[in-house]
């Protein structure tokens, strides 16, 4: 019996099953829970008793904590946690971080696909003429459409959400490019590095972000990175907001240096209302969505059980990060 | 040396690339031509002298010609020559007919994806809040969002499009269900008759329409039909208008028996500005648009050379229908 921290709060269907799933151990409840992922928890004194700690705990208490043997996050990203420091110490005291990139990946993979295929297809376009004159422009929309056969796509950021929408891609017969910093020569698209992907990027039709927020990726996509579009390029972005200069983004947007961009992570989110991004010209936001689908509490809840059982059968667990 | 008649018009460079490609036959062009594949093109006595018609030729002349060896139409629909008639004339004077079904393969078939993934990832509702009160609903949202995988998806109208949609879906891991007048069992996807599908369709998510218009296809999918649906089902219509009732549509998305539709074809076709379609809840319409895209013209020209060469080398053409 292992004593198992959590802060994370789900609906009642969700609870039950992960209550089930650990009926096991011993449960420590934080005193306050939180069911926002993207929200820091405040310090819990519980969390020091705990070998397992579930959920999103408070960095600087991870450092006291001296019977933690393992940390599973809530969430794919992990920047508060993403620290030199956190590392050393965990590494030192044995203990493993792992994160919940594997919820996340099928869902922001197919949120990625719908972007770039709605403005292959022009939806919003005819969406916009459905709401207001219905002049069923058939020819013109027609004509601004495109196939993505040939399309030359790169991805920024690489890992599990990277690999799921190459394969969801492959079929439709675009030409993938990743970008790492250090490819390896074993990745599963062709990869270049920082040093070397410029020149790729120069021919890119669909540029997706999935960088990680990080002191390097701050504002990684700023004004010269956007006059290396092509004109007729689209940006997505599915990463971290604070990665992109916004105001470059807008700036490449409005003199249609670039054909369009669809976000799903802002700087800062909620994205105020008045903030230009919402309206700068074919600029799509979606708020922080590609993650969600109906059943994410069970896919959280089930991943993090499926670990906690290689945990006790001393296997590796999936999505370790430290 | 043929005669090669049309009344197909192009923009200047697909015509170049058509000139050049036929340069070694006759070509007789029609007095009135006309760059819009879906308007009925009048009679034209000049296509009477050819062996080869491209385009949209006149019906009742096709009876008449004496000299004609092959008809290439430059559209995949073909109702108005889906003639018991026409086809026992061609068969007993050797003609062949073929169509442009290839063409308009790939942009339909991606078209039905990018709509099952705006439903699935939410982009109207997100794109709606954008245009709205910006109020960033996360939590709501993502609720609503699902995930592709398991997800049942049933055909009607077993062809190009279809097969090339299944490629595009399989990836994502749903179940496909094709429905054809009488299955052979070598079909790409499990298919079931007309007689059986509707125990499919009452477990289905998604509900592809992609009936050709024919007197047996008309209103197929009527009130019945829609009571067999699911609350949560999606339905989509890339075939033709006729074969829905659109009252019948309108009703079930007014009483939300299913739970959304898109559309890319309606009846009439433009549909008027103040037809209920526009305005029924959760129902968003492209205005045909889903077999264009910005090389149309290019590709009709080529898939029409590659049948020429094909027809001088007397091989078998691609996309024949008679």
């Amino acid at each position: 019996m292992l004593k198992l921290w959590t802060n994370a709060e789900f609906p009642p269907e969700p609870t039950r099953r992960f209550e089930a799933g650990v009926s096991s151990h011993e449960l420590i409840r934080a005193q306050e829970s939180s069911s926002l992922n993207l929200i820091s928890a405040p310090p819990d004194a519980r969390l020091l008793e705990a070998e397992i700690a579930f959920g999103q705990p408070d960095v600087e208490q991870l450092f006291e904590s001296e019977r933690l043997k393992w940390v599973h996050l809530t969430t794919a990203g992990y920047t508060k946690y993403d620290r030199d420091d956190l590392r050393e110490s965990f590494r030192q005291r044995g203990i493993v971080m792992t994160n919940s990139s594997s919820v996340y990946a099928e869902p922001c993979a197919q949120h990625a696909l719908a972007m770039i295929l709605g403005f292959a297809r022009q939806l919003i376009l005819s969406y916009d003429e459905q709401r207001s004159d219905r002049a069923w422009s058939y020819v013109d929309i027609r004509r601004r459409s495109f196939l993505m056969g040939g399309q030359s796509v790169i991805l920024y950021g690489y890992g599990a959400i990277a690999r799921r929408l190459s394969e969801l891609l492959a079929p439709l017969r675009v030409k993938l490019i990743g970008v790492r910093r250090h490819p390896r020569g074993d990745e599963f698209i062709p990869t270049v590095s920082l040093e070397d992907h410029v020149e790729w990027l120069k021919q890119a039709d669909h540029v997706i972000n999935i960088l990680p927020a990080s002191a390097q990726s701050h504002n990684f996509f700023d004004a010269t990175m956007f006059q290396n579009l092509k004109p007729t390029a689209y940006f997505y972005n599915i990463g971290r907001g604070t990665t992109v200069d916004q105001m470059a983004l807008i700036q490449a947007l409005q003199e249609s240096r670039i054909a369009g961009a669809y976000l799903d992570v802002t700087d800062p989110e909620p994205l105020p209302v008045d903030h230009p991004l919402w309206s700068a010209p074919n600029c799509f936001i979606t708020p922080h969505t590609a993650g969600g689908y109906d059943a994410e509490m069970f896919g959280l809840v089930d991943h993090f059980l499926d670990n906690l059982r290689r945990f006790e059968q001393q296997e590796d667990l999936i999505d370790q990060i430290i």
